[in-house]
């Protein structure tokens, strides 16, 4: 049998104990999983972003990996933990959104976690990663059928991700998704949605500019002017060459843009 | 059998490439070991902070698992390169106090390291967690005993760590631990001493600040208002829901607090 | 047979998806792989810094390790995907001196990565370390044989790295290739180029200040104070005892520095 894959999304950061902690749980209790760190460094209760990480991470993981993601500001509140099965995979986390960008448009099913037997005990009400998530995700890789976490639930958070809204015939009202380490600004416009940007003349308003160009690699256009590309993702991003987009637009996450077809 | 675990806790950073060595000089001994990360983002030479973190995260590991634990201004000078075995797991290195939270308080043996022959040679003055902590960690985890390794010692450093210190009937003096990512305050207050304050009316002051309520959990306080948690590791905390209670409070580790009890 | 080891060396950082999606490809082709980071936080675009911390790195990892080291400014462009045989092990990367100080002075055999039926499709303009170079690098680690994934090149780049050049009968013009987490300044004076630092009087000048003196380990200074050392890679370092050297002198990676000895 292949091993089994854990993965981590949190936004615990890594100068503490805590994500250490989840892997000694993990190991304890699956001792022949690998781990795999996506990011640990999602901004304090970002939610939007991790979602946004374990999304785009998860495609490129074997079936049966487990995906663990943990952005809580409401840890020990009423928020359910809960666990999703789509695509093959398997996804822990609070319900409130933070794998909510994993099920929003593909069939899946959703459990809350309910058997305590898989967690570990006692439960406290700060550090759900190590008590809830980290050892149910554990048993998953085992083998442990979903079925015994806990029962079907179809009330789970499904939030409205900002899809782009069209604002007239040939404009749509877009945002900022994520900005990567490089600065490069992953707007919400994906290349299958909007294919024509390829072929025909289009434009891209964001901060004060308005970008025409789409290059095919960064190293197409000269350092520091900022143009459109097709990120890794399928998203259309705004890059600068060997710069960053983020801090010549003056832009950030969540900011707005408007894309305007021919 | 069990794959075998070693974690690292150092001061080291991951920019360099010497935590990166370290998992090199593993995996060239015990191949089959598993390396996790605690934490390399100790301050330097923070020695309290690396003990810190170790005594942490090392209850959630499995009998057996092997931590190494490098922060070491005092590299190539002539403190002890040592072992700990204690509540069944081992513990390598320095003999400058930062295995020393470990030990403190539970029986224990100590060697120090002697036996060249599971060093890396030739052994540098100025990286023994590539040199000696590795290699040593490393045949550990791989079955060699102990005994092989060094003599018993019993003179190595018995720090005294900061125990609240009573100063009157109702009242103690204490000091911040540890300041997490988020901003939380780790007192040295744990729970299991004090464990009237989940009942009892209690005052606990801080910086400019006194504090009286106890909350359940992170999302029972308004944003941006401090309170006290027990904490996942049972400490006593200071915290500010989504917001930083360091900043808040302008505390650092080291910083003085007083608990008074009814 | 041993488990396979995959190095990775990147400007990716550890805030974005990149690594784990390249962890992803990686497991779903060679899942028995131990996956083992050198560092993801070259600063961006450094090439001459990701090819000094995986030259670094290897020599302590055992045969047919695989390395992958992906800085890569010019992704999508014309530069070529190589691999590189040298001393037993395998280096993935582009063909732009990130892999350089590997086989600068070793005899090593290059081939250029042609067979895109071990890449992962469709190879994107701007993400090569998860289309090409992980996919490739687990192959690699699976036991596919180098002659499948390319012809033998010839040309491929060869810098010339900063040797220090000698400017008269006893004085040598160097410079910094580094500076690690602590401040210390790695010079390009290898000891074994330049064994009587060892013995001899000898002084180096960096900055606005000479060194004389060479210490053993870093507790042999007084707090503060400047000095060279041998540091761990055999390279002369500026360090100060518990402090940064980079600081001190205003130095960074790049530096001029001249060594007179006598």
């Amino acid at each position: 049998m292949r091993r089994p894959i854990v993965t981590l999304t949190t936004d615990f950061g890594v100068k503490d104990h805590f994500v250490g902690v989840m892997k000694g749980v993990i190991a304890s209790i699956s001792p022949d999983a690998t781990v795999v760190d996506i990011s640990h460094e999602v901004r304090p209760y970002e939610i939007t972003e991790g979602a946004f990480l374990v999304a785009q991470a998860c495609r490129y993981f074997p079936p049966k990996t487990v995906h663990v993601a943990v952005v809580d500001p409401g840890v020990g509140s009423a928020r359910r933990p809960i666990m999703i099965e789509a695509e093959k995979q398997f996804f822990v986390g609070p319900d409130n959104g933070v794998l909510a960008m994993v099920y929003a448009t593909v069939s899946h099913r959703a459990r809350e976690l309910t058997s305590d037997k898989y967690f570990v005990h006692p439960v406290s009400h700060t550090f759900h990663g190590r008590d809830i998530f980290a050892p149910v995700a554990a048993h998953l890789s085992k083998g442990v059928r979903p079925s015994l976490l806990g029962p079907i639930i179809d009330n789970h958070l499904k939030p409205v991700f900002t899809e782009p809204q069209r604002t007239s015939k040939r404009t749509w009202q877009g945002t900022v998704l994520h900005v990567d380490r490089f600065g490069n600004l992953i707007t919400n416009f994906h290349v299958d949605q909007f294919p024509k940007v390829a072929t025909a003349p289009f434009d891209l308003a964001i901060g004060t500019l308005r970008l025409m160009r789409l290059a095919q690699a960064y190293a197409d256009v000269d350092p520091g002017e900022p143009f459109v590309i097709v990120g890794s993702s399928g998203y259309l991003e705004v890059a600068a060459n060997q710069g960053s987009a983020a801090r010549l637009l003056g832009c950030a996450t969540g900011a707005p843009c408007e894309l305007t077809v021919s």
